[in-house]
């Protein structure tokens, strides 16, 4: 039997519980597993549901749609790999991780290509069998560059475009067109050392902890919502490029668990941070 | 408005979450947080619900008791401070820690005694205005010293018994006196290190990270169900005692952070082990 | 026998360590503990040594500084508890957390007075027999109340001055007063959210991780050399008060294990930033 | 110009740095990196020193050995790649890591060659261009299997043996074969859980934080001198399942800078514990 992620977005009011169980329960449903969060300050309510049993997905939303308030957000995604683009540039550090989870079978998706910048990456890539394009940048505009990112991605369709140390900043117009479908690791503890050379700044504030940061890409460089974030100790004795070392350990384990999070459709987005259920 | 904790501790079945949120939609009450826990592999429903509203605890709970399976424990609590007696030996930061949150209001809880096997402690603790007892536990058996602490404790009727470094171990009669009522904190990172000496052990054997645990006391020594964990790394340049240094931070802040879940009602236990929500 | 620690500031060069140790045998001294570090990039050269025997101050100290590099910095100080001043507004968790480990013994330092800008924290202080004074800084300008906090300080001739959560901003004037003696404990994991609340700041941005970082005062506000930080996991469901509950655990544990590297002569300054022997 | 590492392990005495820092300088050597321990319970002594210039290795230790105490163990290695085999058995992730790591040029080592008793990993390993043997343990003693897998591993003649996830126990025939050459990765947090399914056994234990170990191999099963070690918080909504999706995140990690030390020769052994300088 397939299962179902029911995911709401909606103000918080009496009843609300209610009458969502009241709707699973007439339609003969299983819950599997549920999670809800009301955050008191804006009233706002989340709440992801894991649903199994004969689901007719339209009646369903039709039904929900009706119970619930009119400005609410109700997505009911059948559960399955999600297909993805991952973009990178010349670090294999987090690209690699991803691959050997992969071709494991620990990865929840369809990786359908990897884009890049530069060439360096092809090798590696295509030992597993996956289709890489190298759009280089140079000598050219950078929303001429990024068009053609934009226009290879979309052969894809993907769901998921994961952004593994792809190091080219990206515009607003790439924003809008794949809107909360970017995920991005930044090699910091944000909001600590946003732009260039994270672990350079690191280093000369002479900082005992390092970090790293997934986040949804919004338009301001590194501001996006957070979605999972670690860090690891380090000391005087570190270089800024032991510090890289160090920290790139930690880039690709974030990563990886935010994007796990991701495909399993556990993610809200509110007022520029993130509710994970 | 008085608010009031629901726990319900079951076994799943189709239309709990509807159930429940219908009696309690019904009865015109307020969810102000709800989460729910499912094990698949024993079918155990544990689910904590904050309402506030007009609450009729009779009434409520016997509906409640109605409309689940039989065999289901369900409590139903007003939010107030819990009572609690704190035993302890010689050792001061465990308890000292609990002191100094206690006059900054920051314990949800009554401190109406602490008890103690040796006078050591009598002058810290009486400078909070709190009742000190000193029972030794010299030249007597372990089960009359046992009992004559028992005694003490039921004259103040706690709600919880702290053991803050209480280092004399208890006997089954005390457990079954006070069902799942006894926290302790014990200084390894179970299920390493249990009994005496664990920074001697833990300095032994050369590991590089120690931890403290707080646990639920049952019959067998540190054996109890874990409510919270925490580490903090170590070295080789770590005498024992330097180890001990270390994880006095990490025992005080775990023992502490155990407690609030305890009075915030969050724990539930089932084999040996805890679902915190 | 008395210890000694001998602390090293210079430029590396060769033959460093061969003559520093040289001196040190030629005079029949036993080297307790050695520790050493060179910064590739800028050349220093830090040295921290723990020595017994028959040390005759004077002597060493010229013989030490005939044999190294013209602009070193030689300190010996015989290990000894030092004095310090807590400063404090009307948080207790910091200063309660130090008197708790004072009592002990744990603190290898004399506490010779608490002065706050407030009443409040006056009962818990005199608890422990400590002087308590009170500086109110209501109808006067920054510099007037400060020069009294300054006066009163100087009474007690600290080698430290230890800010537990002293909310006043201190001006260029108090830091010149006591170079690199002022240790401060800021709410926040820095460099993220320097100044006003961050704790508020923290909740706004969305972070999955908080901290507190224990650190010399300087002139800019949260920018001194960083001397220990720590961290602990959050997420959506806290509040910003939930949020400086969990960050107080923090803030305590990391301001007293910068406290005590201070105390143990460990921590060097350059480039505002420090190493730690 | 070559750099060397100098390692001594010996008895503290009286003029030890003077006697090692003199014979250095007398040779014009520089000290690049110098770090001492002395662990004052049994007065041994631990020193790792990073010298560059004209190195002749045969005098220096000839003079070295002169000066030091007769029990001294002294080696001086030039820093170089060493040459290292792969034991794995089925599982991906510690070995892929390492191959990732190892194509990016970060693995200070020579992989020759990966040997497994199972073919699933064949296509991994080829991929990288790396010698691939599956000796299978099928119907056979493990003696005998041991014995296949000496032999194969003495074809290479490496320095280093890095289990990955192997999962064959191994016979005292093996440790002794290898003395201190045998680093491997045990899923859990030493000493709890040692032997086998330790995911499993946390789950049943309940506790909420998992760890992996590296140590050195030693007869007694997992049980070896103890060389990094890391946690990851889980909790009750984690099956078993999850608590090896999570701990492996931290056994590859944990692993990659365990061998990393070894790679440096920042590791000394002594009492079944380890000294990293």
């Amino acid at each position: 039997m397939k299962e179902y992620i029911l995911l709401i977005d909606t103000h918080d009011s009496k009843g609300l519980v209610y009458n969502v169980s009241k709707i699973l329960f007439a339609n003969n449903l299983n819950i599997e597993t549920n999670a809800e969060f009301v955050d008191k300050d804006t009233n706002k309510f989340f709440m992801r549901t894991v649903i199994s049993g004969d689901v007719n997905p339209n009646l369903l939303l039709k039904e929900l749609n009706e119970a619930l308030p009119k400005d609410s957000t109700i997505k009911l995604n059948q559960k399955s790999k999600k297909d993805i683009v991952i973009l990178a540039t010349k670090e294999s550090h987090v690209l690699g991780d991803l691959l050997i989870r992969y071709i494991d079978g620990e990865l929840d998706a369809n990786i359908k290509a990897v884009i890049a910048n530069h060439e360096y990456l092809r090798d590696l890539v295509e030992k597993f069998d996956i289709p890489f394009h190298c759009i280089s940048a140079d000598d050219m505009e950078r929303e001429t560059h990024e068009d053609l990112v934009i226009e290879k991605i979309q052969e894809y369709t993907p769901e998921l475009i994961v952004l593994a140390k792809y190091m080219r900043i990206l515009t607003p117009k790439f924003v809008k067109t794949f809107p909360k479908q970017v995920l991005n690791i930044h090699h910091s503890f944000l909001p600590a050392f946003i732009g260039a050379n994270p672990y350079k700044q690191a280093h000369h504030r002479g900082v005992k902890i390092i970090g790293a940061t997934a986040h949804y890409v919004t338009d301001d460089l590194d501001e996006g919502p957070i979605i999972f974030q670690d860090v690891v100790n380090v000391d005087h004795s570190y270089s800024w490029q032991d510090m890289r070392r160090a920290g790139r350990n930690v880039e690709k384990i974030v990563l990886s668990n935010a994007l796990q999070l991701l495909l399993e459709d556990r993610v809200f987005v509110y007022e520029n941070k993130t509710v994970i259920l």
